[in-house]
């Protein structure tokens, strides 16, 4: 007798969900029975996965989501700065700069960052379009907001140098000391680059 | 201008998302982006929803799942005991026991344990179903495996109390030392329950 399991279509559910990240294989098995109790859970997953994959998209031009017909409104908005690109690794980060209220050029969402090892290469991320964008445009200056590791650091040395060699001028995100943050709550390496970019006050 | 956010379809995964057990509202939205990478990623997660909602089942016996269309694997097994009947909480908690290879009777999911602060009542629970379970096949003994926590506990008694009123033996796991831990690895109720049930070797 072969040992009991769940029936097929329940084990591929949690083999799928396990995949997805951040979930473990505990908590796919948890979350699968969960959908499976009560019957009516299921469906209404359905319906939002078919309206999400129905109705957004990425925006061609920065990569930010939209309702499919509806125009960006970053891309399209006047009141932003044409002559100004923040290119950002995630969708995410659009968000985060937004709320930061101190950034009103236009996005460039990359959609990763150069990582070697993980088989990311330049063809791989919206490279092209943004030099594309960047000439379409006349953009004067390109903000690299890209992480500050490794693999962001990468990312934002390639840039640059395809940037440059078109004359415009680049920038990086400053780094420093966090907001409300004192010296025991920082790492050393940051603190090396705070006491590196001092400024006069 | 209302603060930037994703568009309302993609803000409505979220927080659908957000609601399934053990996933937070960061875990949500990093996930629901991953979906949206690379087109392909939804459809497939749609066909296993719909798979899994189309196909699997509970037996109307045991609770345990079940293909739709297929008998039971457990309580059709005419090399189980069925005069020997084990109640657990879980779906999940069958196949932990049948892992274990100790028992061979049925079993019968609750579909929870009672718990009057999130207002699980008897009526909640799969109750009904087990005492006309018990009367129909004549079931001797009845094992509760229902966990050692207060719900539990309470379930457990609740259960007792109307089993042993049919004239029905009932039992209880035993509460004790787990295997190959030592005393530092326990608990002071574990070990006071382990001392309390020894047994003369």
């Amino acid at each position: 007798m072969p040992a009991l399991d769940y029936p097929p279509p329940l084990q591929r559910m949690i083999a799928q969900i396990r995949s997805l990240p951040g979930l473990g294989p505990r908590s796919a098995e948890r979350l699968v029975l969960w959908l499976m109790q009560d019957g009516g859970r299921i469906e209404p997953l359905i319906d939002s996965l078919e309206e999400l994959s129905a109705r957004v998209q990425a925006c061609d031009q920065c990569g930010f989501f939209i309702e499919r017909d509806h125009e960006c409104v970053l891309c399209e908005s006047p009141k932003r700065n044409h002559r100004l690109i923040c290119v950002v690794e995630q969708a995410a980060d659009v968000l985060r700069l937004e709320r930061s209220g101190a950034f009103s050029g236009l996005y460039h969402v990359l959609g990763g960052k150069l990582s070697p090892l993980d088989n990311i290469t330049p063809e791989d991320l919206r490279i092209d379009p943004l030099m594309e964008r960047v000439k379409i445009l006349g953009v004067e200056e390109v903000i690299l907001a890209v992480g500050s590791d490794v693999e962001g650091e990468a990312t934002a040395s390639y840039l640059g140098d395809m940037l440059r060699l078109e004359g415009i001028a680049v920038s990086r995100l400053a780094q420093g000391m966090p907001a409300g943050g004192g010296l025991d709550h920082v790492d050393e390496l940051t603190l090396y680059q705070a006491l590196n970019g001092r400024r006069r006050v």
